[in-house]
C-alpha cells in the first residue's frame, strides 16, 4: 500500500458554507497560504453562488484570484451550474468541483433542479469549456452527492448513482467524486459502492467525499483505501455539515485523515506539524464553531519513531 | 461476516476510573440494569481497589453484590492483584478481568511491579482459584495493557506482547484482552498484532480494548474484525481515559461501536434504542464530563430500512 494519497481541503468550502460569521478574505487566504505551505495537493477555496445565497462566498472573485497566485497547490472551486463555471473560466481556476445529487428529493431541495436538469447542465460546463478552448487546462470534477442515501429521500438506488457516473464521465468529467453528502456510509457499503463505481469510470480518477456524522468516517476512509481509492476530501477541524443532515458532525478531519493514512504507509506528503499549526490558529479565527480533531487535542507525542513519514514530517 | 461480536461495556470501570464525581451506587445499579436490559452481554462492573487509591470504587463489594442479581449479562471486575482477586471470589463474582502492562515503565508506574510480578500474580490468583475449587466456574481474563505502545516507554516490542500473552494461557487465562491502553494503534498495526496473538492463543478467544484518542478507534475495530476479533471493550460516551495518556479522549463509545458493527452484518445482540435512552440518562449523571458519541448526537433517522438488526431494535 506504500503509495500517494491526495487530500483535498474542503474547509473553506463546505466546511465555511454554514458557518455564520463571515471569515475575512484576509484570513481565508492566510488559511490557503498555510494549507498550501503545509502541502496539501488541492485547496477547494471557494463557491460560486449569488451572496445573497450564502454570504461567506460573496468574496469568492477576490479569493479565487489570490489563491491562484498561491504557489505548490491546486486552487479549484464549487461551481453548481453554468453560471458559476462561467465566472470560474473568466477567473482562469485549473479545477472546476460540479455536483450533481444522486437524490432527486435532495436535487430538488438543495438546487432547485432534477437531478437530469442538473446533469445537461453538467454537460452545458462541459461544452463551455470546449468552446473556450479550456479542454485539457481546466479540470472538471464531478461529484455525486447523497450517494449513501438521503435524509429527505431515504434510500437512494445504486443504480442510480452508477448512472449518473456514466453520464459524468461520458460527458467529460476528469474527476469523479462520490459524497456521503449526510453521514450514511459504513464500511461494508462504502467498499461495495467504490467497487462498482471503479468499474464504471475506467481510467477517469474517483475521490471519496466522506462525513463524519455517525462516526465512521475515518472507517470509511480506511474501507475506500482498501478498495483502491487514493483520493479524499476533508476539512481542517472536521468544519462542515449540511443543510438536510441535522445534528452532523461536519465533514472527516484533514488532520486526523492524514494521520490514519500516513500511519498505514500511504504518503499524504502532508507536513502534520504545518498543518496542526495551521489547525490551532483556525480555533482562534472560528471561536464560535465546535471543532473536532482527536490528533489536535492529544498530539502525537511518542510516536515519531513508530511512523518514519511522521517523523519527518514532526522533524 | 454475519456473526455474533461480544460487546463489554467497561465505562462503570475504565469510565468512572478518572471521573472526580463519585457516582451514587445507585445510579451505578442503574446503569448495570439498563445496560443489562439493552442486551450487553458483559458488564464490567467495578475495580476492587483501596478506596483510598480510587474513592470511586469504595462501593465496589455492594456494587458487585447487586450486579449479580441482575438477569441477563455477566458481570466481571478489574482485579489487579492477588488481593482484589481473592475479593472477587468471596463475593461470588464469575469473572475476573486482570491486566498486565507489556511496558516497564507503564507496568512499574500504573502498579508498581515489574511485568514478570505481574504475571507470578496472575498464577497466584489462578492458583488460588484452584484452590477453593472455582476452576469452570469462575473466569479468569487477562488484559495485555499498552500493547501498541505506552506513553512513558515508547515502544513496546511485538515479542514482549506475545510472551506475556503466553505466559497468561499457561497460567490458566480463558480470554486474552489486547488492549491499545494510550491509542497508539492504527490499522495496520492492529491487523498484525492481532493475527500474531490469534497464532499464540489456540483456542482462548481474544478481545481487543482500543481507546479514540486519536481518532482511528473504529478503524481499528474495523481492522480487528476483518482479521478475526468479536469480542470488544467499549464504554458509553467513550467514557474514560488513562493517567498515563494526557488528552487523551477515552474508551471507544459503546453505541458507536454497535452501530458499526451492526451496519457491518454482525450482530451484537444489543437494542440500540435503549441503549441510546441509557446514554442519554448518562450525560445527567455526568454532568461534568464531556461526552463523546456520534450516533447520541445525530441519531440514526432514515436508517431503520437499510440495515434490518438496527430497525428491529429501532422498533
Amino acid at each position: 500500500m506504500a503509495d500517494l494519497v491526495r487530500i483535498r481541503e474542503v474547509g473553506l468550502r463546505d466546511g465555511l458554507q454554514l458557518v455564520k460569521d463571515v471569515l475575512p478574505t484576509e484570513l481565508k487566504l492566510e488559511w490557503i497560504e498555510a494549507a498550501a505551505g503545509a502541502g496539501l495537493p488541492e485547496i477547494e477555496v471557494t463557491s460560486y453562488v449569488p451572496p445573497h445565497v450564502i454570504p461567506q462566498f460573496a468574496d469568492a472573485d477576490a479569493v479565487t484570484a489570490a489563491a491562484l497566485e498561491v504557489p505548490g497547490t491546486l486552487a479549484s472551486a464549487l461551481a453548481v451550474n453554468l453560471k458559476g463555471a462561467e465566472r470560474a473560466y473568466d477567473l482562469g481556476i485549473g479545477k472546476i468541483n460540479y455536483v450533481i445529487s444522486a437524490s432527486e428529493m435532495h436535487s430538488r431541495a438543495n438546487v432547485r433542479r432534477t437531478r437530469q436538469e442538473a446533469v445537461e447542465a453538467f454537460r452545458a460546463v462541459a461544452a463551455e469549456r470546449r468552446s473556450r478552448g479550456l479542454e485539457g487546462k481546466v479540470a472538471l470534477s464531478c461529484g455525486i452527492a447523497t450517494a449513501f442515501g438521503c435524509t429527505l429521500q431515504g434510500e437512494v438506488a445504486e443504480a442510480d448513482v452508477l448512472r449518473l457516473v456514466a453520464e459524468a464521465v461520458e460527458a467529460g468529467a476528469d474527476e469523479i467524486m462520490i459524497a456521503d453528502t449526510v453521514g450514511y456510509a459504513d464500511p461494508l457499503r462504502v467498499r461495495r459502492l467504490f467497487a462498482a463505481v471503479l468499474a464504471e469510470t475506467g481510467s477517469t480518477p474517483v475521490a471519496a467525499h466522506f462525513h463524519d456524522t455517525r462516526g465512521l468516517g475515518l472507517a470509511n476512509v480506511m474501507a475506500a483505501v482498501e478498495t483502491g481509492i487514493r483520493r479524499f476530501d476533508a476539512s481542517l477541524g472536521g468544519l462542515g455539515g449540511c443543510p438536510f443532515a441535522p445534528g452532523a458532525t461536519g465533514n472527516i478531519d484533514t488532520e486526523d485523515t492524514v494521520y490514519l493514512l500516513e500511519t498505514q504507509g500511504l504518503s499524504t506528503g502532508i507536513d502534520m506539524r504545518a498543518l496542526l499549526d495551521l489547525r490551532s490558529r483556525l480555533s482562534a479565527w472560528l471561536p464560535n464553531e465546535t471543532l473536532g480533531g482527536a490528533v489536535q487535542k492529544a498530539g502525537i507525542p511518542g510516536l515519531a519513531e513508530s511512523y518514519p513519514s511522521l517523523a519527518t514530517a514532526m522533524a
